[in-house]
């Protein structure tokens, strides 16, 4: 006996006509396979005269919210229109209809996805939104299912494709990082204000929605520490590549002695580290359970076809599931605390220019001895094209972040060093 | 409310009593998470007497299978004994009697899959066994479900840890074959006898199982093409160094023209494919979907709490539906024919030791010709210690395996070659 299931879209862009091709194509064999017979009834639109990339001939379109959210026949709601303001009054409604509702909506989620889940946990129905991190990489679902034995110790994540590619273009072909943004907005791969993805804002509001994931409760955006890319250059990827170093913007969340460190930044990570090979435009997931151990998921975070991917799977998910109790529950309880940042420790790789004279070095190192940062190397060398500049780079082992921005500022009142003195984290043992 | 689910448990080997472990461990999360109770009722094992890697106290340990079998009480089976005769009449009685079963059992599922599939959909009962391939990552389910809006146009798979530690041994540190398994022995990642891994065995009942997901169908494992890693040498991955390229023991499943490619082999891919960076015992699955586009899934692919991992997900993931209509269907549909070996192109490194004199690439290059197989580059060298050998590597494009196992025949048996001619095929659009 086959099931019609009657869906209700807002929205119809890129994502939502991607998913509207992929029902057209799997609809013989999800039939046959489950029994169920999948039919996009309405799309709300913003402008209904809009060409659409896919055939929109057995849908009503509207540009009126309540033609749907009114419409007692839908038995689902999928929200493909992005923004915070009237998303969460379609999801919002939707649930307390007692609509399942199936959202790609990342900065709705980042900012109210704990509240949305706890109006789904009372309605009784689910509220899935596996696109909203990651694109096509099902990683909320393997956190929520695959991985339910496991206690996650520690995720890392590259889940920003446009800084994955900048920064894969500087690595590989020693590109500026003004350049190899240039190239990611030719190729479609940055917006025409690249901000909200080079600052690692993106970023940022999807480890947040992975953090509630492995962690439950909720964690602020701003709360989660953030550094982009923009100040990375040739000489960092010099660096790297002599110590066998990749620089990746990740994502991290790790647990320490019962807190969680949240926070998105410039990383050096050894090469051999399997987040170094993560190329160009593609996101991975890399986290370490208590039981599985080391695991990493990657594919496409962003596309049309990617992303309806997910949303198709969250559709389905809730269709093959007789009883809205079924579904597997997000966690909801105890937000757990977020280490701050003056208290997160790593090690760093130091720059400073300097005037290259004798004693300067000697003087950075007693800065930063003073400050409790014990240093692991250091190497310098002249400016290329000048006559007294030399960079000096320094490896220092695990240090607290708050005496390293001291011991800096120490360093660049020197009356021998020049501009600020910068540094990158590093990583060994995510 | 809370629901308890008595489960009766086959094998107390090492996944099991990883189980067991993990149970006790998450007991109070799932209750608070999903209302459900997981008790472990019975087990039976083969000698009620061995100590056991967990707490055994609540749980009833016998040797007769009927204990577990006849035991109407009980909701859930999980079958962990491994092999294929008793592991068989286990699972069919299960089933028969409408009890939803999970299994770790590859052999098992690799030779009875769709058997034990039709039975669990007669009877209407679900049948998981993810942890029979890949350990703890998520690959059948995700098949399953997260990809469900996906053709899966092609799957390259690295599954046989033991192998792949080999390979990396031989790769990073320049080691013998000989030396490299003498090393996984050690660390016990190879069996005493390793015939099974090294012979490409293992993999290909992990492709069968695969194969079955991504096409639904039956895939006799005989039919799987199959060549293991014992004639790898360090020649070999000088070779590779050289080029770039890596040699990784894949399992391939590739569409072409409506069938499918079914295969297990040492292959040479770039440096750059991300299963080139799968290292050590790690098992990796990457695929290739019309929606979503490249995808991979890495991590443990054995040992007991990875694979205990896996097993706890499924028994959760039968637990929380509370309907057994709401399990996901795997597909029972069509059979897809399998491309015959000898139809199968690639492109292949060869390998010749001759007699350095000259002409005898010329007399080579020329079989490959009349064989028309058409040569991309050919490279010469002096064999060490010795005074009159040259070794000949030759790179040829795209060729039919039939025509280029008659070419080496034919360069055989050339006066001024010396043993046997070798091949490696190579994949760079995976």
């Amino acid at each position: 006996m086959s099931k019609k299931i009657r869906l209700g879209l807002f929205g119809l862009g890129t994502v939502g006509s991607g998913l509207i091709n992929i029902i057209e194509k799997r609809k013989a064999q999800l039939l046959e396979s489950d029994g169920i017979e999948l039919e996009v009834v309405k799309a709300v639109v913003r402008d209904t005269n809009k060409t659409r990339g896919c055939t929109t001939e057995d849908i009503e379109i509207t540009s009126n919210l309540d033609d749907i959210l009114k419409d007692d026949s839908l038995d689902l709601i999928v929200e493909l229109i992005g923004g915070t303001d009237v998303a969460s009054t379609i999801v919002k409604t939707a649930l307390n209809n007692q609509k399942p509702v199936v959202s790609a909506n990342k900065a709705l989620i980042a900012e109210q996805g704990e509240e949305l889940l706890k109006l789904a946990n009372e309605a009784q129905v689910p509220f899935f939104a596996e696109a909203s991190v990651g694109g096509g990489i099902p990683i909320l679902k393997t956190l929520r299912e695959s991985l339910v034995a496991n206690e996650i110790k520690s995720l890392t994540a590259i889940i920003n494709g446009t800084t994955n590619f900048i920064l894969t273009k500087m690595e590989e072909e020693g590109l500026s990082y003004k350049d190899a943004l240039q190239i990611a907005s030719e190729l479609g791969f940055a917006e025409a204000d690249p901000t909200f993805d080079v600052e690692g804002i993106d970023a940022q509001q999807k480890l947040r929605i992975l953090a509630a994931h492995i962690l439950g409760g909720n964690y602020p955006v701003g709360e989660i520490s953030c550094e982009g890319i923009t100040a990375l250059n040739a000489h960092d990827f010099a660096f790297a590549e002599k110590h066998d170093l990749s620089i990746k913007l990740l994502a991290l969340a790790i647990r320490k002695n019962g807190e969680i460190e949240l926070r998105v930044h410039p990383t050096l990570i050894s090469n051999l580290h399997p987040l170094a090979s993560v190329r160009n435009e593609f996101n991975a997931v890399f986290l370490n359970g208590d039981a599985v151990g080391e695991v990493m998921l990657s594919g496409r975070g962003a596309g049309s076809l990617p992303t309806a991917s997910a949303v198709y799977a969250d559709i389905v998910d809730i269709c093959t599931r007789t009883s809205t109790s079924s579904t597997p529950k997000q966690k909801t309880y105890n937000t757990v605390s977020i280490v701050k940042k003056e208290n997160i420790e790593t090690e760093y790789y130091l720059c400073f220019t300097i005037l290259d004279q004798p004693g300067v070095i000697g003087e950075i190192a007693s800065i930063l001895g003073k400050n409790k940062i014990s240093v692991s190397s250091v190497s310098a060398e002249l400016v290329e094209n000048s006559d007294d500049l030399g960079v000096v780079d320094v490896i220092v082992h695990k240090s607290k972040e708050s005496s390293l921005i001291e011991a800096i500022k120490e360093v660049n009142q020197l009356e021998r060093t020049r501009g600020e003195g910068k540094f990158i984290r590093i990583e060994r043992n995510i």
